[in-house]
């Protein structure tokens, strides 16, 4: 039978539930995927797209375990007062994301569920309901026990792959982030992912100053720290290459001549991947004990409930689960 | 008559003569240009090429101010013993580099010439012969005059248009160089490029941080200085938009949604122009006294006399130029 997958309907008020019927009202489903979030959510897109009901309502997320193939959805007993206000950025948006996460991890640390996909939430709305995380990445880490600094974020696309070494920190922040353990660590997982892509290229890593520090005038980041973690990354066997400009990398990737790029920070590695895959990337977080997608974008509250949204990055994500799932241990 | 345009040939032992010998030898001059560099780098492709000379000797420079259109060569006597090594980093081709934009440099601030185009150099050769410039463009806004604070390097393709706020520091230090009165003056530059190329969409201009901060959450660069020049940009009347994040507002730009973006630092902008236009933009220095461009790439020692070098950026750099030359002043 094949592996149970979780989708977080994420902040109610943002694209999340219009994307989930959208998209899951035409797809059919080879497993049991269990939806978790308040009903309401659903309910207004259905109505307004005129689709039916695709779903069933589960009392106990548990009984996703042995059931049939086909959507679920658990909505925790905490969201039943939960009040819809599509569009808007509203702190109770962060709660639903927040509680429903909650719930997901639970599930996924038991092994009831194999995967996650999760729907977009609003970074400034999750913290507002007190929940003190700057985004999904560093929330699943932490409840899976994992830790921030063994996860990688990684956006996939069909040309452009890129891994993080820092995510979200401020700029004057992202030197002093940048080590060989995290590089390595960065290294290790994206070599898991694209050899489980069936990828055979090498990875390039990039410098951190302009023109990768042209051999120490323009800084020495690339010699004290990317250099030696490459070094030893290829004495433990993976091919890697570096450090590469920043500026360039990206071209030769997109050619075909690196299986993916890892990038020393935000801009550098996403400016070049958005500019090529705006509404297609997958968000892949690695290093987490089961695999998690999520689209490449936020709530979008300005479109929500306007039917303008590509449905081409969910579906990527979720295309992209069930094929880690099932090539997961 | 039209006003006559100055070609550096750059360090000769890379790309810069080849490309002259094989673009020019084809494309009718209509009006005079004088290369400034030592013939033997001429001689080397002509022959190789098969060639014939395309191009007069004048023994004085001055001579091109009533030159009929067409190419003319000078080589300044302190060249005159230069050994040409093909292919290869020497201290010798970064001597004629730092030489021949000498004398171009006096001949354009003495207006003999009226713009620039330079082919390409070896920062570290150049710097090994004792020219203490980091590169072309900071050598230019020295030796014009101007200073290095009020130029601009911006590089534009057919699809996306790019100028930098900081050029070539390290990492470390771009906060530091991200002032008020340095974006407006880019602002102000970028924005008389835009207009002078008949383009009328908003400037948009680059956050520093991830999702430019996330409204102070992450960083205070955007709120403390950019958005400030910003909105003094638009009190002094022009269409400037942002801050914008650094991660999605290239691909809008690329959509035609901006007429250019503003960048930051380096790797911000340069990753995505160099991944849409890799052979095909043009480098340009706003804020000189006269128009000054040059290809898009470096020496490239490794293919030079190779013939595999695609013409693309230095015919755009050469056709920029004459447009420059004719809508300047």
């Amino acid at each position: 039978m094949k592996k149970n997958i979780c989708i977080t309907l994420g902040d109610p008020n943002g694209l999340g539930p219009e994307l989930v019927c959208r998209l899951l009202s035409e797809r059919k489903p080879e497993r049991a995927f269990l939806m978790i979030g308040p009903e309401s959510g659903l309910e207004y897109h259905l109505d307004r797209l005129g689709l039916e009901k695709f779903y069933t309502v589960l009392e106990d997320p548990e009984q996703v375990v042995d059931a049939a193939p086909g959507y679920y959805l658990y909505s925790p007993e905490v969201l039943h007062d939960f009040e819809l206000k599509i569009g808007e950025a509203d702190p109770e948006g962060g709660r639903c994301a927040g509680e429903s996460m909650e719930v997901a991890m639970d599930l996924l640390n038991r092994k009831i569920l194999a995967g996650l996909v999760t729907c977009p939430l609003h970074k400034a709305m999750l913290q507002l309901a007190g929940f003190d995380f700057p985004g999904h990445t560093e929330f699943l880490a932490t409840r899976s026990g994992v830790g921030r600094e063994n996860v990688c974020m990684h956006l996939g696309g069909p040309k452009l792959k890129v891994s993080l070494v820092t995510t979200h920190p401020r700029f004057v922040d992202i030197p002093g982030l940048i080590t060989k353990d995290r590089i390595l660590r960065c290294i290790e997982l994206t070599d898991g992912l694209v050899k489980s892509l069936g990828l055979d290229k090498p990875i390039a890593v990039c410098g951190l100053n302009p023109h990768a520090g042209e051999s120490g005038r323009i800084g020495d980041e690339e010699i004290k720290v990317i250099e030696p973690a490459i070094e030893e990354a290829r004495a433990r066997g993976f091919d890697v290459q570096g450090s590469i400009p920043g500026d360039t990398v990206f071209y030769f990737a997109a050619q075909g001549e690196f299986s993916a790029v890892l990038a020393m920070y935000h801009d550098q590695g996403l400016a070049p991947l958005k500019l090529l895959h705006f509404s297609e990337a997958v968000n892949i977080t690695l290093g987490l004990p089961f695999p998690r997608t999520s689209p490449d974008h936020g709530t979008g509250y300005d479109i929500t409930g306007t039917g303008k949204a590509s449905l081409d990055s969910f579906e990527a994500a979720m295309d992209c689960a069930e094929m880690m799932v099932d090539n997961d241990g």
